[in-house]
């Protein structure tokens, strides 16, 4: 099969950066910034709505999200979670509707659940969106204490069931990295952190795609509390001028 | 009528800071840093949702965010542009909507279009949900050249149909804040600009309410643009450490 314009975005010199938008003029701004690929966060989806992450309750707002975003200038790669269900065929039929409304790629975690669980939802989601590009997230070091043997008996199974990339995020130590980059088969996606390697270091070590995760909407929430604590201080707000409102309206085709 | 705890903020010897919200999680943060009450901000929720604002085509989320915010731990002002119609009993009974799911104010603006109607709107507000307090916005300054005498003539009609309060966005020169003051019964609402006065200059100009309009929601994702282009260039981003991922969750109820 042809790989899609997604995929190829993996296999080039230097790795995908894939910055994770909240919502729609977040994603719109960053694909503004020159991203030929945008992600979702689903920390950043469920906080928005006001429900935790993880917890499997965002199925509609993550579809609706991509409904609304499945049409922008970018590639849209949607977090997904773990499908939303346990059940393989339903995960399936939800990154087959994933794909009708436009997004190109879907983040599955497994949530150091079963193994063999998650092989099957990813190999449900090749089957029901052969095109989707599935990158299969293991949560050993996210979630777990990070065991190696495990780490790659999962990331395995993963590709064997068809994964188009795997994620470990929580993982930084450049020296596993580089060993897990030589083991696989599929792209390696690591998962930015401000404590871990720069991107140029990621790039040396063979990392074929970088994630933000919650990281932008984090920070985003976080430069609002300094601006309204340093208001009700008297003093100027710190950091740069934020855009316009004439700039924000123009992202969503306003006035 | 005894004063409603939000109608009580408004005549104080410190004018009420309302920091704006734009989605559950930046409401809860910003209660969480002691802020009593809490406003939203209608460009946030429209630019959100990828549709312009001041278009009248917010109305459903509006509600549905107040629905959302509505039983959280502080005071609700939404922000609802022109009312999201034309007809003064149409957007009485949106404004009841509101207050049934917890609102305990609202934000009508007038786009500098007929004062009469807008008093009209004002006045079907009072009627049909009496406690919620009414924020009367003219946009004379904001919209138009800031004439004065149009200024009263409409913020005058608005009083008059029962405007708890008047917002004059735009308007930062300290001269024209002092004489307006004077000439009103209702508090006056400045919206803050990191150009006009300061806090406790508002707060001696005799202002009894300053919000922050859509200023926190376009610094949010000015700050995500900032992280994104450091991670980018190779460099640490910028800035304060960003709220962790368990802070988030928390604000939610999540794990």
């Amino acid at each position: 099969m042809t790989p899609t314009p997604f995929a190829r975005l993996h296999h080039r010199d230097e790795p995908l950066l894939l910055p994770n938008a909240w919502d729609h003029a977040s994603a719109m701004a960053l694909a503004a910034q020159g991203f030929p690929a945008v992600g979702t966060t689903s920390l950043g989806v469920a906080a928005a709505l006001g429900v935790p992450d993880g917890a499997a309750v965002t199925r509609d707002e993550t579809l609706r999200l991509a409904l609304t975003l499945g049409r922008g200038p970018f590639l849209l790669s949607v977090d997904a979670e773990g499908g939303f269900g346990q059940d393989p065929d339903a995960v399936g039929e939800f990154a087959r509707q994933l794909a009708v409304v436009g997004a190109v790629g879907i983040n599955l975690e497994d949530g150091v659940g079963s193994a063999a669980l998650h092989a099957a939802k990813i190999a449900a989601v090749k089957k029901a969106a052969p095109d989707l590009f599935v990158n299969a997230r293991t949560d050993t070091y996210w979630l777990g204490d990070g065991d190696e043997r495990d780490t790659l008996r999962r990331l395995d199974a993963y590709q064997q069931a068809g994964a188009d990339c795997v994620f470990v995020p929580g993982l930084s130590d450049p020296v596993r990295i580089a060993a897990l980059v030589e083991r696989l088969d599929t792209p390696l996606n690591i998962l930015y952190s401000a404590s871990g390697p720069t991107l140029p270091h990621l790039t040396d070590l063979g990392v074929r795609r970088v994630s933000l995760g919650s990281l932008l909407y984090r920070r985003a929430l976080g430069a609002a509390l300094e601006t309204v604590a340093d208001i009700r201080a008297g003093r100027t707000p710190r950091g740069e001028t934020p855009p316009t409102y004439d700039h924000v309206q123009g992202l969503v085709g306003g006035s």
